[in-house]
């Protein structure tokens, strides 16, 4: 994706609250629309992922990182560089395997919550920003690297954070060259 | 509304990508689900109306601007303070009529519609942006302001520009103390 020079970057931002409310209309009229939570969820995803499948380019032209090395050092790079590009937060980064391919983005405050109080009961299953599972996911086979990504904690079903899980999944190749 | 005095002005920026991808995926959402282009129009501005009584509150926080006296003032308000603190752009205004109660928004360059390059030929009555003036229409019922705001022009149906017509529907009491 290519861009003129004269372009500001205070062009590429817009106002969260804006965004928060656009999103939160989006998932009530997924709620309207599918029964199930599970649906709702796996809606979520496909359509993140769909969004981070055409959000890398603009992520690889804004940011000009250079390629990882290390599942360690992309998931550094999600936390530091792409959420704060892309929800001006940075969430905190742990590795959770003794196999160094299952890392957690931890975020005290979800930027995309900002007007949902609680989940209604009879919503108990739903991943409200389940779309950012997808996004990740979607972003990341886009550098052919193939992760899960699912939310592990969610403040909005009283978890004391919100986190994350992003599992690389190892190729083949990955495997046979492993000690 | 009320704000910690510390809140850094930049927390309540993000990405434009990431906003106008989402609005893609919920546009593109809608009219999975609804068959006529009016239907789909009138769900976003429905969806636009809900979010536009919700943000009232957290623009008059954060823009701390005074009472409109005119309708022509609370027209350049909403270009020139509510467009560039929501979508980072400012239209240009022009009144449409004598009665001073029609105005124009004038966009240039419609930034909801970066990875839009037109609409599909079985959607030519589909209102893209249709949130907008939902949102518009809400927050200015918010203020006690009724209003009509529909896109007079858009540039993804073949338009020069975008304009959004904005008609101050006049009160009982305005039309008797109306010289």
């Amino acid at each position: 994706m290519s861009r003129s020079p004269g372009r500001k970057q205070e062009n590429h931002k817009i106002s969260r609250e804006l965004f928060v409310l656009t999103y939160g209309a989006l998932v009530a009229q997924l709620c309207k629309e599918y029964e199930k939570d599970e649906d709702v969820n796996a809606c979520l995803d496909r359509m993140g992922y769909s969004i981070g499948t055409r959000l890398i380019d603009d992520f690889l032209a804004r940011s000009a990182v250079r390629k990882c090395r290390s599942y360690s050092e992309t998931a550094d790079l999600i936390a530091r560089v792409a959420f704060k590009m892309y929800l001006g937060v940075t969430p905190s980064v742990s590795c959770s395997s003794a196999t160094g391919n299952k890392f957690s983005l931890i975020l005290d405050k979800n930027p995309l919550v900002d007007f949902v109080e609680e989940l209604p009961a009879e919503r108990a299953s739903l991943c409200y920003c389940n779309l950012l599972c997808g996004v990740i996911r979607g972003a990341l086979e886009m550098v052919h690297l193939a992760a899960e990504v699912t939310f592990l904690q969610d403040r909005l079903k009283g978890d004391a954070v919100t986190e994350i899980g992003i599992t690389f999944l190892r190729k083949p190749e990955d495997r046979k060259h492993r000690r």
